[in-house]
């Protein structure tokens, strides 16, 4: 027993490895499909809008800097109709800055932010993706799975503008 | 003599009327040649790069605000070789701004001010054409002819990058 039960252990933890394996890539190809896409040409998008951030702000620790709204095509259609189409993407492009000689220059990147709309993938937030690059780095992920607090918990009350803060301006 | 001398007197005024009618013609057309275009879509041009110029600021009263510098397609160009095609065009769109809660938001438009490359017509300006447009209106041009002393002035030491002050970040 015990010599044809050590190869059936065998075999039994052989396949448990295998569909912890097997598990760890369902769930990480589900991950990557959820993921954000990083948005390789956002500086070539429509500027929509920017804000400055100074220190005192309530907000200042994750926001404060110099911040630029930008849309890509889909996004900009969203601003005019109140509902913004699947694939409309919004970044949040959060600058550092110089405060000298009675100017605001900008400085390095601290964050990128990005709001990505699919109805169906993000449904539990409003139907957009949310995710965050520190500097800019497409590598450094700093919301993944925490949209719905990290980011949503601020947008939801705004349902009638599609979840999205910023306003189109001339 | 004077019957026929009133006549010639007449056509003599009549003609310098209209030699001055045809003069003020002439010029006007030649204005209108050397007229800075009104950038009608430069809202949907890449946007370059920022700046908040605060009280105190030794520009303040001209460019006190938040500035956002916009290249057209030709422009954008011109940041990475130094040299700015003919047809380039530049805007410096000069916003108002609201200082309250430790933010800084954006108001009316106080100024569009517009470089307009071509190297034949602006020669004396380095190739530029200048204007600017009070709060944005097309109508309201506040450089015309003093393009020299009002813009060119400053912009004359920065030969080196095409007289040219901002540069492209990414």
């Amino acid at each position: 027993m015990n010599i044809e039960t050590k190869p059936c252990t065998s075999i039994g933890r052989i396949s448990g490895i295998a569909v912890l394996a097997l598990l760890t890539t369902v769930f990480t190809a589900l991950a990557a499909d959820d993921a954000v896409d990083y948005p390789g040409d956002y500086r070539h998008w429509q500027h929509v809008k920017s804000m400055l951030i100074e220190p005192g702000h309530p907000l200042h620790a994750a926001f404060g800097g110099l911040h630029h709204i930008y849309a890509n095509e889909l996004a900009s259609t969203g601003y005019a109709s109140g509902s913004f189409p699947d694939g409309s993407v919004l970044v949040f492009d959060l600058l550092d800055v110089t405060a000298a000689d009675h100017a605001v220059t900008e400085a390095g990147r601290k964050v990128l932010g990005v709001m990505q709309k699919d109805a169906a993938r993000y449904a539990d937030t409003g139907g957009w993706g949310f995710e965050g690059f520190a500097g800019g780095d497409p590598e450094q992920r700093v919301v993944g799975a925490d949209a719905a607090t990290a980011c949503f918990a601020c947008h939801q009350p705004h349902a009638d503008t599609d979840y999205v803060f910023s306003q189109w301006r001339d």
